[in-house]
């Protein structure tokens, strides 16, 4: 494949300033304290109170833009890439821009959704964009708030995911090899039961049908997910891992925050160790903001730096499986 | 601008069987014989009985790629591009996939949304793609039933849309000058009110608040979105037709078929005549999948031909304008 041309020139990130720690669920859901650190491996994520979705997603865009040095004018294009969508209709990207005051002027607003590998999808098209030469910016966010739409009797899924937004702003490198090495998405979508939420859609709207609190929330079967993502994800590496690009060769990992099991497996599996970037300790499970959350994080701390060959992996529900490798 | 080589090889459609005729709506809404066709200019629209959104889809994707001559195993990636969709979680390109028996295909499925833009804003996307040399082929559809998000109470919003499945399949050109000549997106988010499906989103989510079935429901100000978008399209057209781009070198024009109104003060505003393709008399707005039905549908007909040069363009929720030129 040849290298495909791609610069992360701006990162930002927001957190609802909610912090909640393991005693809040573990009270609420009557077990053992410690229960939820050795079960899930985390021990606080944030929840939103009073902040919306498009607020934590303008905060995290104003640090991105700021952090490459741009005014919000200066983009060609905003695609918002979550699983969490403010309305049906319009699209949540609209009401980012709106959100950021920029209702005038005029930049085009997409929405993306491969559910958790959300942004790294747009990611893959934006770099497509560029390559058309007629966009030289495009701010790519992600603002997740799982938090609205968790089951509070399911300790599982309520302790698991945290809220959070992560923007990033690409555009073409202005020198060096800054790029898309390799890139390889895929979708079995016999998985598509093992997690989901039934409810809100038109299979079941809820114009049409009578529908309990619990159709709307956020659904697992969390062993079946776990042995058919590993599963996958070993085909996937068997053929995106080969001569010219090694396990060796690869810098750094951040991979999609799913579980504290999913990482530990892919990480002792592939003998990764420090390579294999972590957030989820205080994070949670961010949907399709992980990814971007965890650069974000990674890279203000100095962890992964310029030049970096740096992986972005995942799985999402469908199931789908992406990978990217850039040089960073 | 340079010239973005992509062909549309594939063209495909499908339509739910329930024909509604404005006697319908006119005896349900107690208005007088005639009332409809002289206020909407829509003769029939069909809505959905039983045929669920993935299968309308599965249908036109059927469609499109026997008439590119290729198997669902041949495509790289499909992109469902749509307001409408399956389930919150995962998306509806994974429904489609599902739907069509290709569960272990491994075709990666991503949705794009940009309203009643969606399928351009894909087009758009899918020609980057196709740019990085890592996508041969690859399919969008769009699958809409806003007929299950009508306010029955409304005769104007209930009357207006018609249900549609619309598939293409795009790819290289393997000769000739077929390709993008043009394109532009904007979106202005001061109008995001105009036209709106309030709840179901985490704004108003129906876990969290006292709901009425109108929330689930479609709804515009019909005046001041019309007045607004012809406003906006105006600026965009100001920009958009040029020395190069005039509006005699486009032989037809294929608008997204928001309403009568529009499109009749569209052609007779730039006097385009017979070049404006309109299917709206007996499919009502269909949503995103409005442009491409129209251009397989004119295409079907003779109407549209290859070689023509053809302005792909409309009005969406948001508002957003976009507008593509290309060698058909």
């Amino acid at each position: 494949m040849k290298n495909i041309p791609i610069a992360i020139t701006g990162l930002g990130m927001a957190l609802p300033s909610q912090v909640l720690e393991n005693e809040y669920f573990e009270t609420l859901h009557k077990v053992a304290e410690g229960t939820i650190e050795a079960h899930l491996g985390i021990k606080t994520r944030r929840h939103s109170v009073d902040e919306t979705q498009t607020a934590l997603a303008a905060r995290a865009l104003q640090e991105a833009l700021n952090h490459a040095n741009y005014q919000f004018e200066d983009l060609d294009l905003l695609i918002h890439a979550s699983v969490s969508f403010a309305y049906v209709l319009p699209n949540t990207a609209t009401m980012i821009q709106c959100e950021m005051g920029k209702q005038n002027s005029g930049i085009p607003c997409m929405d993306v959704n491969m559910s958790c590998l959300s942004w790294l999808s747009a990611f893959e098209m934006a770099a497509g964009l560029l390559q058309t030469g007629r966009y030289r910016r495009i701010a790519i966010v992600s603002a997740e708030q799982p938090s609205k739409i968790l089951n509070i009797n399911n300790l599982e899924t309520h302790a698991l995911f945290g809220d959070a937004a992560a923007a990033t702003i690409i555009e073409l490198p202005k020198q060096g090899n800054q790029g898309i090495l390799k890139s390889k998405f895929q979708t079995y979508s016999d998985g598509w039961d093992l997690s989901i939420v039934p409810g809100g859609g038109l299979v079941k709207s809820p114009l049409h049908h009578e529908m309990a609190c619990e159709d709307y929330t956020f659904q697992m079967d969390n062993r079946r997910l776990l042995l058919y993502s590993l599963k996958k994800l070993k085909t996937f590496f068997s053929e995106f891992i080969d001569d010219t690009t090694t396990w060796e060769s690869i810098d750094k990992i951040v991979p999609h925050q799913a579980s504290r099991a999913g990482l530990d497996f892919f990480t002792n599996h592939y003998q990764l160790g420090e390579k294999v970037v972590r957030n989820i300790e205080h994070r949670g499970n961010c949907v399709a903001a992980s990814i971007p959350l965890a650069l974000c994080e990674h890279h203000k701390n100095g962890n992964i730096k310029r030049g970096d060959c740096v992986l972005l992996i995942g799985t999402a529900a469908g199931i789908s499986i992406g990978g990217i490798l850039i040089e960073f």
